[in-house]
Order: C-alpha cells, then structure tokens, then sequence
C-alpha cells in the first residue's frame, strides 16, 4: 500500500510533513525533562524515543494529511499508567495523540511535533464476556476481530466491523466511531457502547454510563466520547453490548445496466420492510479494479453490482424477495449464493475493493460521505460528473443500504497536477454529499482530512458548542490539538 | 389517580410544595414587564396567566416532588415563537420549565415558582414520514401513539413505548429518554433520534445530527441532548429512526413457585440466545392489585408471573423454546396464547399494572431501578427485605428482559409515619440497585425525585462534567433548574 502525505499545511503551523519511508524531521527534538518524568512512572520498555522507532507512530493511513514527529511514544499497559502520562503532559504542556492500530482514513491519529504518542495497544485484556448480561468488559486495545472471535465462543456477537477488523482495536473504533458492513441492520460502534472509563487531561479518572441494558441517570457522556476522535480524554475501558451470533448470512449478487438502476433496487428494498444484514455496492471501476487484482472473473459488463445479504432463518426466502425487487428495479442479472462458500467469496469481492481500487494508480483518497439513502442515485450520478470534470478515475463501493458511500479517487501522487484535481474532487463530493441532505463522514471522522468541511456541515452555534465543550475536558487544549475543528 | 406532593424539600430554596385540587400559591406574583414581552411576539391565546390555569402546568405525574407556580404558560406554535420565548427569558432572568404532556415520573417538568412554563403541545405536526430513508421529521409535542399510527399507515413502526404511549409527546420521550415495554428487543428513545433543532437558552437555533443512517461529524450533541431533561436547551424538531413494522407478538404466561425461579428464567432465556420483544416481570403483589382492579382472573397462588412475547416469523416455535427453558427453571404452569387477542389480554394486565398498584393504598411511588439482568434475583429478594422492614406493601413490576424494574411503594399519603418509611424504603431500593451495579433510573429520569441520588452514582468527577456541561449550553442556569443536579 503507497499513500502520500501532503505538503505542510499552511493552516497548520503545529504540525509538520513527513515523506514516506524516511523519519519525520522532528523540529523539536525530545526534552530531557517530558523523558525523565514519564520514565518516573512507566516501565523503561514502555517509553519509546529512538526517532527511527516514534517514526513509525507518526501517521494512520489517510492521505493528504500532514503528521508531525513524537517526542516520545508511550506503551502503557494499565489505567495508572496511562493517568501518569497524562498529569505529566499536563504538567508540561505536552500535546498528546491517543491512538490504537492506526488505521484510520481521515488523519485522525496523526502526531504532531514534539507530542507523546500514547498508544493504547498493550493494554489488550478482555476482561469479562457475561452472556446473561450479554456484555463484555475489555480493555482499548484489543483487536476487533479477537474480541469477535472470543464472544463467538459463547454464541455471542460484536457486531460493528469496520474493514481494518482484523487489525484495528476497540479503543479506535470507539475514538473514530467506526461503522462497517453490517450497520444496516446492526448499527454502528455508538449503539454497542455501554459505559467507558475515561483518563481525563489532568490524569483525573472518569467512569461513565452502565453494564445495565438501559440508563438514564444524567447527561450521556458516554456517546459524547465516541467519535471524540481522543480528542476530550483517553478511553482506558470500555464496557459494549453483545448481539446473539446470527445465522450465517446468506448473499445475493444483482448486476445493473446502470448506476440509476442499482440505487433503485436499493430503494425498493428498503421501502419494501425488508431488513438485510448487509447491503452494497460496487460500481464498474471498482468490479474492474478487482478482476484485475484479484482475477475472481466478476462480470465487467455490469455499470453496478449489488450484493444484499440476509442472516434471517430462512435467508433463501428474503434472498428470492430481494432479487425480485432487483429484477423489478431492471437488473440484467440476479445470482442467489447457494450456501455460505459461495457467499463468502462474494463479499471478499466488496472486501478487497479498496485495495483494488488503490492498485489502480498507486494512490488513493477514500471519501466517505454519507447521504439519505433517497438521494444515493444522486450522489452517484454527481460523483461521476465530477470524475469527468476532473479527467480522473474514481471508483465508488458504499454501504449502500446505509447511503454511506466510499467514492475513491485514484491518482498518480507523483504527478502534482493530478493530485491537485484529486484533491479538487474529493471536496466536491463532500460538497456535493451536503447539498443532496448528507455528512461529510458516515463512518471514518474528521480528523485532519475534513476539518475545514465540519464547519460547514455543523453551521457556526453547531462549532461554537463543540468548541466549548472540548475546554470542558481538555482547557489546556493537549488532547490531540489539530484535529476535527 | 391521586398522588401527593411532599412538603417543602429543604434542600431547594427555590421551589414550593402545592397542595393537590389547589393552586400554588404565587410568592412572586406575574412580572407585568415579562407578560407584555412575551406577548410582543406570541399570540394573545398562547400566553396564559390566570392562576387557576397555569396550577394545571405546575405538575407532572412524580409523587414527593415540590412544584411551584409558574409566572406564565405558554403554548408556542412555531421555531420563532419559542425563539422569543427564550430570547425574552434571558433578557429577564426567568427561568424556564420545557413540557410535553407532563406524563413523567420524576418532576422533571414541575414548574419553579415564576417560572415561564413552557408547553411545546401545540406543536404537534408529524412534517415528514420517508419509507425509503426510513425516517421520520416531527414536531415536539405530537403523541408516541399518533406517530406510531402514522406511521404504521407506512408499514414502520416507531418502537419505544412507554405506558403512558396514548399521551405522552415525543418531545418528552426525548427530555427523560423514555423507554417501555418493546425495549428489550429495540432499544429505547435515544437510539431513535437522528436528530435535533434545539433553541438554545439564548434564543439561537442549533440544529444537530443528520438524516442519514450514519454519520460521525463531530461530538454527538444529539445524544447529549436526548434524556437532559430541558436543562440544555428546547427541542423543537425531531429527526427519528424508524423501522419496519414487526408481526403482531404472540405472548406467553409463566407462572414461578418463587420470584427467584422467575428471575433464573429470565436470564436462561437471555443466555439462550433469544431476542424476544417483550419480556415482562409481576410479582405475587402485582399480580393480585391486578385482579382486584380488573376482575382479570390472573392465577393468585403465583409468586410470579413473566410474561414473554416474539414478533419473529414463527413465534409459535420460539414461545415453545421459551416455555421449556421456563420449566427448566421451574415454572409451575406455562401457557402461551393461541393468538393475538390472547396476548393482548395478557398484555392488558401487565399494562395495567402501575394504576393497580396505586389502588391498593391510594399513593404510589414508582421506582426506576435498573441492574444487569443477572442481578435480577438479587434485586427482587432485597425488595422484599426492604418491604418486610418499613411493613410496607412493595409491589414489582418489571422490563425482566432488561434488568429494569419498577418497584412501587403503595401507601396511604394521610398516613405521615407510613409516608416517611415509603420515602425511607425508595431510597434503600435506589441504594440497593446501586450495590448490584445498576443505575437508579433505568427510563423515568432524575428530574426532582432523584437528585440526590444521581451525585452518588456519578461520583464528584462525573457530577463536574456535567454541571460544566450544563453551564456551556445555559450559563444564566435559566433552563429547568433545580432538575437533575
């Protein structure tokens, strides 16, 4: 995988770009003092400050988004470990950058000159799965797909999973909100967070919502903390709501003449109360992009291929539904899985689409904007006017049931005119996501990438009170400063 | 239905206690200069300050909640009018009391003496019902049970169902976080707003949230404002989730030789994996204020009755699975309904049984307690301590499948002794609740009633982020004070 980072960031003036494979300059070089005071608290193992070593922590994997040098990366393994670093930061006025695995899409986790890059990824305890209490405890570093596996082992199900689940961790999925392919019947990160322990900026300790189904008892900080970027405080546990595991999903394959069409059977499906455990799309550049990658022999004369899924007990029937809609809805060609072999190989179809669609030209930006599903068509037919435009390939996968769509625009980062018009279309679509009613982030955040765009989603009072309340819990401003606003 | 109000709460200055059939006694008569702003931009008919008329917005449904007399009511129609309506409070210093239909349980609408009542019932328009984005867009003061029906004319279903459905007002639903009955298999009101339009204390419009399924652009002020009780801010629109309409539940009896079986079943049942859409808890006590109130001929010898229902497609084999799982746990009679009107008379007793309750002795109090379900047992056996202690008669009703309970104190209000260990033994099942690792109000909210109790919860670091909080969006402190903290 090849992404580049952007030149300096004029607005910018804290943080620094690097360029891949080589350490970034750190402009200010590690303070002894900001050294010896974190080593007062953590083991000698967990205080990591060989530039050739913090490089690695710099950046998660968006492009176009400038990362600066740690002056130290720090490895804690408990909740008073992590409080040290904080009181310490505090005390000397050193940002701090939480991350998990990084692997983010919108900048989110970058560092920036001279912080502490506090990773959460040794602190990877699941601590309780309670089937009764259809719950589990864990600790922020543990990897996604280990805690699915780990509750499957009691019949239980964490359902939200993002595309990184194999290597992404909790604590990033709730810092960034993540979503994933099941969302359209399952939801996203937000609904399975329960409660949260959070270390504040001071190092002080916050406990916040329950281990019961249901809570009311004050305001919900806990939702207010996920997606907060690590931006008001560092989450150090997390308590998140189980699903019983499903049936085995059973998946269908729709192929359209056009783009217009496939949005049609989208929206039939959804308007017909039917209730898919996933549903997406892909468009002709990106089923294109992974016949090439992956030789699978998926049918290029399609303009758009939808795949819905069902994990209802009699699949076989909601699928035969479903595809008689997509007919309705004009496809050329409607193909039912017959059994979960089939299936999986078509959603490893979907699932190596972006590493498909960044083979293309080496380089890729992933939009990920997020419209009432109504408007899906017209996000598509915008997105491919814009293309025109700007004489570039972009390829679009979405979660299509939830309007989320992933629009990616493939360019060659070493030719400066291309990347200035790909750089161009990703705002547009952005700007074209809010004119049709819709965000400028579904599933990936704000990070750095889109920080100039959530004002004008959120409108002035909607940044005037997020700004506040970001002083509520972190007036220094240390908290992952640069990012969101 | 007769509830009483306590006398003066010495801990709240600046609230009064009415007396029930009579207005509170204004101690600061109606500011002629606040009366004559208010109708600069309001229509004559929506400000009210005959006495007589505004003691009838003093109250909501909470008993031993003090409750002062409102300055004025007012009953705006539009975004503006409630704009002005809040521009004129601050200018003033007034404080300001949000209603809905006044249908809550913990005097979080009880007026405060020269408070501007404000009832947002007349803004009651449904502007929007979308099948294909599966969204609803109202107006603060419609009815749970008028969107519910409009939008089943759609074939979706609005799920949260608290029992006072038939009059409540989704603006409400929003101020407590309402739950119910339905909410063990859909969740409560929170996870229905997409959302919100919030005239914020000064008057400014904030709008919040998305129309999208998805969507993490920035902190999630929606969630912040959903459960807040009208301390943040007004909500006058709504953007809510919605979902396709479920089959009718089929409903199944279970009787228990204990309330400790009834409990084992419960978490069996949860255990097993099944997602019913309702289970429901009465003990011995409920089940007999039942039958004396509606001659419904429920089984007496019981020491509880659970009732569980299944919306799924085949909810015959479902309830079969259920029943066995209930023998296991050693049900002495299990008996699912034959059909929907079957179930709905089973239904019938459970809804009817908070008004049963208050029959026996006249006053209720109705508590909120939610534990992890695996608690259940625990809880319902300290309830009965405690009843057995103040000789008090408690009866339990409870959303079983969730852990939330409804312990209700039935006592006569003329009786001070018997008065004074009702409140005693409220407090010991909060107390108690909170030692099982659960909250003190699962759906009813803090308002008055609760206060106290909401510090011990959050502890000091959780009870300072949320009154700083609070002071970001309502510096002055104008909005529904004296609620919550």
């Amino acid at each position: 995988m090849s992404r580049i980072e952007a030149p300096r960031d004029e607005d910018s003036g804290d943080v620094t770009g690097g360029v891949p494979g080589l350490p970034p300059h750190p402009h200010h070089p590690p303070h002894a003092e900001l050294i010896e005071r974190l080593r007062d608290g953590l083991p000698a193992e967990a205080v990591l400050i060989d530039p050739d070593v913090t490089a690695a922590y710099a950046n998660d994997m968006a492009s176009f988004c400038p990362a600066g040098a740690p002056a130290a990366v720090v490895l804690p393994r408990t909740v008073e470990q992590v409080q040290h670093v904080m009181r310490t930061a505090t005390a000397l006025r050193v940002p701090v950058v939480p991350q998990g695995a990084r692997t983010g899409l919108s900048g989110g986790a970058n560092a920036t000159d001279g912080c502490i890059a506090l990773s959460l990824t040794k602190m990877d305890r699941i601590l309780e799965i309670s089937p009764v209490d259809r719950i589990a405890v864990v600790e922020p570093g543990v990897v996604n797909a280990v805690l699915s596996r780990a509750v499957g082992e009691y019949g239980l199900a964490y359902p939200p999973d993002p595309s990184s689940w194999e290597t992404c961790t909790i604590g990033g999925n709730i810092g960034t909100a993540s979503g994933g392919l099941c969302c359209v019947k399952y939801g996203v990160t937000a609904e399975y967070v329960l409660g949260l322990d959070v270390v504040l900026a001071d190092g002080r300790l916050l406990s916040t919502g329950r281990r019961t189904a249901k809570g009311v008892a004050g305001y919900d900080l806990t939702r207010l903390f996920v997606g907060s970027e690590g931006s008001l405080g560092v989450v150090v546990g997390a308590t998140l709501a189980l699903k019983p595991r499903p049936p085995r999903q059973l998946v269908l394959a729709a192929e359209f003449a056009s783009a217009a069409a496939a949005c049609d059977a989208v929206c039939r499906i959804m308007a017909g109360g039917h209730v898919p455990s996933l549903l997406e799309l892909m468009d002709r550049t990106t089923v294109k992009a992974v016949n090439d990658l992956t030789r699978m022999g998926l049918p290029e004369s399609t303009e758009a291929l939808l795949l819905a899924a069902f994990d209802t007990p009699d699949a076989a029937t909601d699928l035969a539904a479903v595809g008689a809609l997509c007919e309705a809805a004009g496809a050329t060609q409607v193909v039912p899985a017959e059994d979960s072999a089939e299936s999986e190989l078509l959603l490893q179809a979907r699932r190596s689409a972006l590493v498909a669609l960044e083979a293309v030209k080496g380089t890729t930006m992933i939009d990920d904007v997020c419209v009432p599903r109504s408007r899906l068509g017209g996000l598509l037919e915008g997105v491919e006017r814009i293309a025109d435009k700007h004489r570039l390939t972009i390829g679009v996968c979405a979660h299509a049931g939830d309007g989320n769509t992933h629009p990616t625009v493939c360019f060659d980062a070493a030719d400066p005119d291309e990347s200035a018009r790909a750089r161009a279309s990703f705002d547009e679509i952005m700007a074209l996501g809010l004119d049709l009613g819709g965000t400028i982030t579904g599933e990936h955040g704000v990070g750095v990438l889109k920080k100039e765009w959530l004002a004008r989603e959120l409108g002035a009072v909607g940044v005037e009170m997020q700004r506040r309340i970001k002083e509520v819990f972190d007036p220094l401003g240390l908290l992952n400063p640069g990012k969101l606003f």
